[in-house]
């Protein structure tokens, strides 16, 4: 991250997290693409901290950007205020042309919806016949978003063109996940190069951005925090 | 609506939509806000418009707004995109300061997610049982809301403020619904004046507006809408 952001100057940008989760991620991508400073505090999931339910009294869910003690919530959202909080900070995070901004928001939210939906189903669905569909769900919407990148990227390396932006930020909280997907799912490949070349080489180029770096989380310990998920969900089904 | 507007005068401003859905509605009720005119195009649903299919080919959804020929999609993304595009074209939906937009943001999200999530459940709900949760999840999601516009509104008479903005018509679209709920679910009345007084009396002065009248449609036609939605609904679960 950058030494010296306007974050730092205003001396008041804190996030409240948990390293797994993409919605967390994209916004400390999105802090560090803007070169803002920002205190990162992670929390307990199973035990929410007073300030997370007090910060975000109706959906108790991280993240949550405190800026100045004032909580913004829902990750693209945040992505938002961030540009609209901090103009003169760092290249803004969503496109500058009117209709640019709204073909990313349309993308990220498909994201959110149709992908993020799948590859929770796919994890925790009841049957193995539910995971199968939504695993065929989860790659539908990885084809979508090859499309989207061939489209929007114009041959550049990424969703914005030559530089990252709001949608690479959007899609780029769930590379942990996608990498993690063959430990979890028995060998199956989400990021498969010979079906969706160009978002495996975008998810490499994206990885190795120091706004990136040590935010996405190492397949091993996300294969392990999935596998608790899945015991959850499946002892809460039991008992209902 | 507005005699000469921006719209008109870019000569390309068309939505195709549907008269029941709150979605479509509101994203005419900001184009009358803001001042812009547009062509309104009545879609099928159940034989949607090759133009529709072409300008939406992930969600095949209404509303879509086509400005000169370009599809814009999603309903919320739609009034971003009117700021964005027509900065000069009548009030801006959103606010001006970015915690307020970003609050406002967040409760139109929610009105998305949490109030019409529950309304689609408690409409189509497979059992009574379910019904009536969703029924509980609808009244709490409005309890949420009436204390959201006692502390956005300050006293004011819209979540804006003194004049409607982006939360209202987000919400505004849903006013033809709520109205109708008592016929549609056996004298259940959503906007209970006992139980939300504020929405109830936003949602008198919201609907007695120029950009709000002739688009909130009326509760018996929406009534009937419902009964044809539940029947569609029950038939597809007794033959799958």
């Amino acid at each position: 991250m950058a030494a010296a952001g306007a974050g730092g100057e205003d001396g008041q940008l804190k996030v409240l997290g948990a390293w797994p989760s993409p919605f967390v991620n994209r916004v400390r991508m999105a802090l560090h693409l803007k070169g803002l400073e920002y205190e990162n505090v992670e929390e307990d999931l199973a035990d929410k901290s007073e300030l997370l339910l007090a910060s975000n009294p109706v959906h108790k869910k991280v993240p949550v950007l405190l800026h100045g003690g004032k909580p913004v919530c829902e990750s693209l959202l945040i992505l938002e205020y961030l540009d609209d909080a901090f103009p003169g900070a760092g290249p803004a995070v969503l496109p500058a042309d009117p209709y640019d901004r709204a073909v990313a928001r349309f993308w990220a939210a498909y994201v959110d919806g149709k992908l993020h939906g799948a590859m929770v189903a796919a994890l925790l669905g009841a049957t193995e016949e539910a995971r199968a569909a939504a695993t065929a769900d989860a790659f539908a919407a990885l084809d979508a978003l090859e499309g989207a990148l061939a489209e929007r990227s114009g041959g550049k390396g990424f969703f914005a063109g030559d530089a990252p932006g709001y949608l690479d930020v959007a899609l780029g909280g769930f590379i942990g996940w996608l990498r993690a997907w063959d430990r979890i799912a028995g060998g199956i490949k989400l990021l498969d190069a010979g079906r969706v070349p160009l978002l495996d080489a975008w998810a490499e180029r994206f990885a190795a951005l120091d706004a990136a770096k040590g935010v996405i989380p190492d397949p091993e310990p996300i294969a392990e925090f999935a596998k608790v998920l899945q015991a959850r969900s499946a002892a809460a089904a039991a008992s209902s």
